[in-house]
Order: structure tokens, then sequence, then C-alpha cells
């Protein structure tokens, strides 16, 4: 498989989306889309996707739709909260995390991020409050 | 590196957790620990841990956890949710997360992590709710 | 103000909704919704709706929400866990709170809280689980 | 009943906890405790204490622990995101919260609250994050 510019950017900007498997599936400011194919050394027992692996890629996914969301003068963020609903689990296939903006402010993103499978079943939501980073002065 | 034999035996239950490098670091009923050490390919962007590995890695501590206090009668778990707050970046070192039963019932155990660098400094805390799972009668 | 039939209803299954002033705004099983008044006495400092107010409010629409899609068999809920963001201050006027179901299991229901002011400012965002409750056998 | 000094002083600085009967139980800057009575207005179905009872009662005291480890400069704190896990439940006495601080930062505190019942049953655990506000330069 021959990866594409943005998953290409996503691995060095994330060594560990590259380690994963984490593919750049869409990106507008307002929705940031990653996927992954299950693969069993990403399992926990049974065969099961690790929960680790679904909370990674939903991270994944909503810093870089905060990042797409930046006020005036800031450099960065960093999550500083996460909670995730696990609402099914994953076998086979791939599954994809969508991150769209809920809160926009000088000094926070909030950040709500849906994971489907390939059938488009919900996996987990989860929310999430991202710093808004600015250089020192 | 020799792995141990409970840490083999974790890589066996969680496949995750032999990618990631998780050790099993002590285990009793009470407090189960796991560690892994800083790689470049568990990292975001600016050479610091993933959040997601430190979530995976509370997750599976907290898993092997509510694992040694199920009640009688079932036969596993599964993180049905799951809440971190993030209080510290690492960039160097291990951490090791260590999970504690808030509450133990028939349907649900609640397991609260504190993952910790190598000086000790708090980096994450995870409360996470287990589901009881019971044979099919 | 007189109390319609739905919310007389509330105030009786649910004491402290009285306490609040909170009233049946609608209620279809997809969408429960539940709103109040700012007065003086639900406040924090500064004339500002207390967090606790919103998250009861939250917490109620949640509820009656998930008793609108009890899996056969069951009798009722308990919340479980509910993880709140909170996105705007509240100084006047009345909020909403509207109660969508994001997980419907034989265990556990999960519910996703959306709390607006008069303006239809997101104010809040809830997810939270509910224990299914059974009668003992 | 009289109100003690400290509790008069909560009930000005925060309305919503004379509605609710909070009373201050103790402070120091490490641990800020505050508890209430369960009473019929305060409940939600069947007798219990309703949930938005308990998550206001650790917000309160949540609120005035991150108050007392403000850093320099700062101006007050803001609730930004809360998570609770109920672990019990309430039918008669009282609940005391005892609110502590797990980070203290230049822009946020986190803080950790446990809710007990008068037989120190742990009734609820909440983690949260507070905004630190500053002045407008």
């Amino acid at each position: 498989m021959t990866d594409d510019a943005p998953t290409k950017f996503l691995h060095e900007a994330m060594p560990f989306c590259a380690t994963l498997g984490v593919r750049a599936a869409s990106s507008t400011p307002d929705a940031v889309a990653m996927s992954l194919y299950w693969k069993p050394e990403l399992c926990t027992s049974n065969g099961l996707l690790h929960g680790g692996v679904i909370m990674a890629l939903a991270d994944s996914a909503g810093g870089a739709c905060a990042f797409s969301n930046l006020p005036e003068g800031a450099i960065g963020t960093s999550t500083i909260e996460s909670k995730t609903n696990f609402l099914g689990a994953v076998k086979r296939g791939s599954i994809t995390a969508t991150a769209t903006v809920l809160h926009r402010g000088s000094t926070t993103i909030v950040i709500e991020t849906s994971v489907r499978d390939d059938t488009d079943r919900l996996i987990a939501k989860v929310t999430q409050t991202q710093a808004v980073l600015r250089p020192r002065t």
C-alpha cells in the first residue's frame, strides 16, 4: 500500500500514527477523519481491537481537528482531558474517527469525535478538551 | 531484554501490549501496575509520548485489575467508558500505570488509575467503568 | 405560571426538578427536552448559573430519555457515570437540555445531552451511561 | 439550625449552596469539604438523592478548593469539564464532598473530589478541570 501525501505527513507529525497504521481519511477545518485497519497486533484479548487503539485514533483526529481551528497567534494544542464511551467491539475491517469542533475558545478547544466501523456502526464517542498553546512572551 | 513470565503472559493475552512494549510491573488484587518506556515510535509531535499510548497503558492495567476482582460467576470485563486527565508531558524514560478498584459491583467494576513517570510525577489520572461479563445462560 | 401535565408528572417523579423549576419541554422516545429559567437562587458567584444546575437538568433529561428507551423486561435506569463539558456561561433567560440515545443495550443505555440557552448557543455537552435495572429474580 | 460563619459566607458567594442546604464542613488549601443532608426536595424517584445534587455539591467543593489554590495573579476559576462516577445511592442522612488538588497549573487546576455518606461509604468520585481566570489586560 502506497501512502498518500496527507498520510505521509501525518506519520511524520505523529510517529505513533505510523505504528498504528493510521491513514488520513479526509480533512476540512470542520471535520478531520482518520482511519485504521484491525490487525492482530492492535488487539486485546479475544481478537478485539484494544480500547487504547480506539482512543489513540480518536485523539489523533481530535488533535488534528483542533490544530485546524487554532485561534490567531496560537501555535498548537495539547489534550488536557478526554472521555470515551465504548459502544461496540471491533473484530475485523476498518474504523474511522471523525472529529468536529464543539467549542473554539481562545484558551481551549473542545472536540467531539465519533468512531465508526466500516458498516457505519458507532463504536465509540469521545469528547475532549485541548489547551491552546501560545508562544512564550 | 528478556521478558519475565508475567510480561510474556500479558503479551499473549493482550497483543497490543507487546506492540507498545508494556511490561507487567507488579500485580496484587488491590493494585495492578504496568510500565513502558518512551520510544520515538510511540510519540506524537515534538517527541512527546502520544496521549493514546498513555490511555492504552492505563486501560491495560485497568482491565487486568478488573479481571483480578471479578465477582463470582463472571468470566471477564469490558471497558465501557474511560476518562483521562492529562497532567504532564513525557519526553524520556518510563511511565507506570497503577490501577486500583473504586467500586466492585456485580455488573460493573469502577477502576481508578494513576500514571506516573520515573521521577514519580503524576502524568495522568484515569477513571473508568468496566462491565462485568457473564456466560450466556 | 400553571404547570402543564407533563411538568406536574415530572415534579412528582423527580421532586428535585420542582425545586429547580424544571419544565418538561417536549418528549419523544428519540429526544427528551427539559428547560429551566435562570434564577438568583440557582447561581454560583457573579450571577452565573451554577454548574450543578446545568448538570442536574441534563441528568434529569437523560434519565427520562433512558426511561423512554428501556429494553424489554427492564424497570428503570440509574446514572452510573456522567461527563460534562461546559462551553458557555448563563446569566439570564432559560436553558434547555435535549437528550438523545447514543447506544441502547440490554444492560446499559448511553445518552448524549446538549444544553442550549434561549439564543440557541451551546452551553454544555454531556455524555452519560445509565445502568438498566431489572426486577430481582 | 444556626449557620456558622464559613457556611454564611458560602451561601453568599454561591446562592445555590443555600438552596441545597450545603454547609462548609472544613477547609484547608489541601482539602475543602462541604456537606448536605438528604431532603425529599433534593430527590429523584424512589426517595434517592438526585445525581444532580451530588454533582452540585462536588462542584461547589471543587470550585472552593481551586480558589484556595489560585496561582499568583489569578482572580478565580471556572469549571470547564467534570466527570462523575456514581458508586452508591443515598436514601437518608448526610453526604460530604472532599476536594483535593491533582494538578496546579498556571492556566488550569485539576481537582479530584470524593463524596462519602455518613457511614464513610464512597458515593461518587469526581475529576474536573477548572480554568484559571486572570484580569483582562
